[in-house]
């Protein structure tokens, strides 16, 4: 379904100090699970609205025109892992900051750390595609170049 | 945006027994909030679930192939409202039944009944409308009037 | 379950000038369906977010230590009712607004509006009662009078 | 919060033939995103229904019956992982086994593998700990030894 070609992860980027997006919000009641703490599905919505705002504040573009602007069909999720290190709860107000730690060829990595009270109590990393509908099969997504561009919007001097 | 005609109202079709949908699930640890009972949201998927269901069942089409079968765009919810009885609980097994109450020229209404252990837990009803796209401008939703082999398929003898 | 007593309707009091809550928040990837627009579930969930942010402001009392401060279990929703005008999109900056429309001797309403680019998109209509657990079954919950400091917190002269 | 011992991963316990769960279910509406697929936070939640049936029919007790019948407070996540290969639609009927892969002393990993049309689409990982309250702060959860009869209600002969 999706072709990540085999070059991908032989073109490293270097990490530079990298744009770091934060957004703060509180824990709601319909985010809890009967253990009183947050679901761990839930953490997973953060991260996606982490990773939209990133690109919103790193590119200057809104995150449902974001596709449009860069003639693909959006940024689709290949792999995620979370750690979870302490629990969040009903009425914590958390921070999430997200930060691409690896851009590669056609895909990159975003990492997220959600805070309570000022201690880490989650930690996520995705990795994601840029991708695009195939020219030949519109039902299949192709992998394309991150352009120089986006990459370089991301850098802090 | 949605533009239900006046004269929806004005042709009512016969309330006929009609084709009844049920389904069977359990509860899950997800659905619940910290109260340890279905948090309320959660039924409104359940509902939606519902209607798919009766839909699929009652005219014979896949749910992802009904917009395509009737060549609309599908049919939107305009109201919706449940009463809570009782709760549901992690583990509990219900039973939802759903089952179309009215049709009317363009819109309907579906009836939902959550059951735990026998008992009504939840009722609930929605309106929703035929809808497509509007030929001159698509970005525009459009009531249709839903046809009389759709309406047919639903009633019992 | 739940004992709504009979009497509850009798003794109305006068909707005053009621405390209104506002929030803003931008509509996320994750909380479209595929028709792009707001999954209708997830508008019940902005709808408990109201009615948390509203009693926070008004009874000056974080959320989470609401059924501490007052001697209560919750306050469970019992009916509610949503009118969808227009679609909420991915993007979208809206404003949820929140009010006790009526408190009644052991339950009351509140009615939330959301919109989008200033027009009412959604409407809803929450009933909720000030509940406890039964003194002599715990299993049970049972509707409590709501104190009238509460009832006056809520008023705006 | 949570204390994992360091001892935790020294004791391993043979992978033997484990058993395996398996549920199968529909792909819904209210389950997709914009994309027209399962929005990611959503496989989760099906990891976690995943794992409440593995451990309800390995044990034989009924998921919300579990911490009550071995005097634990639950099997908290502490690290998950998930690599998506093909998209989930709706109306698709998925198949999910669950199994789990290793038991350490007093932690576990169950794998996930979810099948559209027979072929793997997203395989997960979860990492959870076999968790109680602290004896002397109740605010602390504590990991325990699993017993040794539920290591071997998992194994197959």
């Amino acid at each position: 379904m999706l072709d990540v070609s085999a070059g991908d992860a032989s073109i490293k980027r270097r990490a530079m100090a990298s744009f770091l997006s934060q957004r703060q919000f509180t824990i709601e009641w319909g985010h809890c699970d009967p253990a009183g703490i947050v679901f761990n599905g839930r953490f997973f919505e953060f991260f996606d609205w982490g990773t939209w705002s990133l690109f919103e504040s790193a590119l200057g573009v809104q995150a449902h025109d974001l596709a449009g602007a860069f003639g693909i069909l959006g940024i689709p999720l290949v792999d995620v892992r979370a750690r979870f290190l302490a629990p969040a709860r009903f009425g914590d107000v958390v921070e999430l900051t997200s930060q691409v730690r690896e851009f590669r060829r056609s895909s990159f990595d975003v990492e997220h750390r959600l805070f309570v009270r000022g201690a880490l109590a989650v930690e996520g990393r995705e990795s994601r595609v840029w991708a695009s509908r195939d020219a030949s099969d519109a039902s299949l997504i192709r992998s394309l170049p991150i352009p120089d561009e986006v990459v370089a919007r991301f850098q802090v001097p």
